[in-house]
């Protein structure tokens, strides 16, 4: 992409998320408010602030990039005329938002769909006022300060010293994800649940006091596509579970800190033959 | 307790809050923490903040309050000269600190421990300047203003319109336990996890944008002591898996907006005959 186009596309990045974070403040910490359960998944809700936040991102990206296609999690997907498609997902976290937690996120990536190549992610924490944006071979931002890790060139590390994360031991569903969770639980020196988006975030930064490592499953391209430019970015590694680049169609999600952990926990995940 | 007495306590435990807090800011969001595994509990692991604002804790208490005596999370306990005792617990989401997620919280009750009252209950967030007290009969505030919590007298509200959460599946250690955990899930609109005292504290606030419960297992003392006042403070219920109330021996909690969804719970967790 020609820096002119990209320079637009972050300065539309940067619109949506404000769009979506002004209308998803509106509703936080709101009680009786309107949520329905997804037909499609049981434990999966959506309330109006998902729909509201996303249609508000859908109509700028009809204006102004009219060309773009859309994917995204509430409604219709949109075609592309360019290739390029904006993939949204406005509450990472509803759980958490639900609940009155600030640790949701509003996703927008921007992808090459065809070369399966992310060029852009923004992920916008409203409440805390948080805003982190990757660009494809650039050094991400924080809040507009470049992002600085010290685990991703940290080699000594091993799993027994690692933080596995997962948002909820429920997304493990067939008997070989159950068995590979349960095997790195073991292995690494704890396991905390919850957190979504935010472990990844968390990760990128270097925030945790123990290098990360971050295991997924059933997640949907609109839950990991804006993170990927963002994790890369800093020297973080994020692939599928038998350490391939993710794409549109991939659920199952390996994150970690730097290589060398990656690396480990794809022996340990090769290692459960079910 | 005298009002002039307990004018003293609410001020000592501000003081012990903005101690602890001053110590944790310094120690979120740094790599390469200091943190072990305690050697009682695979699972739980305490950081040189957790110490650090213990102790700072404890000094104060030493010198302000010499004959109240003290139950604490990470050092031995301390006896009472006069029947009261501080219950501190100073980094509650010890697993959300490490992470980098500012939904942890310090935990300070009062309790006279003999007549099993606590009397006062104090958390801090120290990252998002969130403070909430409860005095024993009287209206808890939260940053100073009173709390109001729209689901407490809405009687109407089935479990099938509630949100479960729990911190951590793995909690549930039991075969009973289990299959309670799992029927209660089965039974409520959602469940949630992760969370800690964050959890309980978005329940007394009304936050959450549908009624909860909460159903914990494996806690301590110092996990819960401080949130009592709170939550009966504004109307909402906790009590043990039976119904009854919390004594420094409880480790099963139930929590619930109010007391019907706290009534039909309880009445699931009896039908579960293991």
């Amino acid at each position: 992409m020609k820096n002119e186009n990209l320079s637009t596309k972050i300065e539309l990045a940067n619109t949506l998320a404000d769009a979506a974070g002004n209308i998803i403040k509106q509703y936080f910490r709101q009680p009786n408010l309107e949520a329905e359960t997804k037909t499609d998944q049981i434990s999966s809700i959506v309330t109006i602030a998902d729909r509201l936040a996303e249609e508000a991102m859908v109509a700028i990206i009809k204006k102004e990039a009219p060309k773009d296609g859309i994917i995204r999690e509430e409604g219709e997907n949109i075609a592309s005329k360019n290739g390029y498609y904006w993939v949204l997902d406005p509450i990472d976290g509803t759980s958490s938002f639900v609940k009155g937690l600030p640790i949701f996120g509003t996703l927008i990536g921007l992808v090459d769909l065809e070369n399966n190549l992310p060029l852009l992610g923004c992920v916008n924490q409203p409440i805390l006022q948080e805003r982190w944006l990757g660009i494809r071979g650039q050094s991400p931002h924080f809040n507009n300060q470049i992002i600085e890790n010290s685990y991703t060139n940290k080699t000594n590390f091993q799993l027994a010293e690692a933080c596995l994360t997962s948002t909820t031991p429920l997304m493990f569903v067939t008997p070989r994800q159950q068995a590979i969770a349960t095997r790195l639980q073991t292995v690494c020196r704890r396991t905390a649940f919850g957190g979504d988006c935010y472990n990844y975030l968390c990760l990128a930064m270097g925030w945790s006091s123990m290098p990360m490592v971050i295991l997924e499953s059933d997640l949907k391209y609109y839950d990991f596509c804006a993170l990927i430019p963002i994790l890369e970015g800093v020297g973080a590694i994020i692939t599928d579970w038998s350490g391939n680049p993710l794409n549109s169609q991939s659920t199952e999600i390996l994150a970690a800190s730097n290589k060398v952990l990656h690396q480990q926990a794809l022996t340990v995940i090769q290692s459960c033959i079910i």
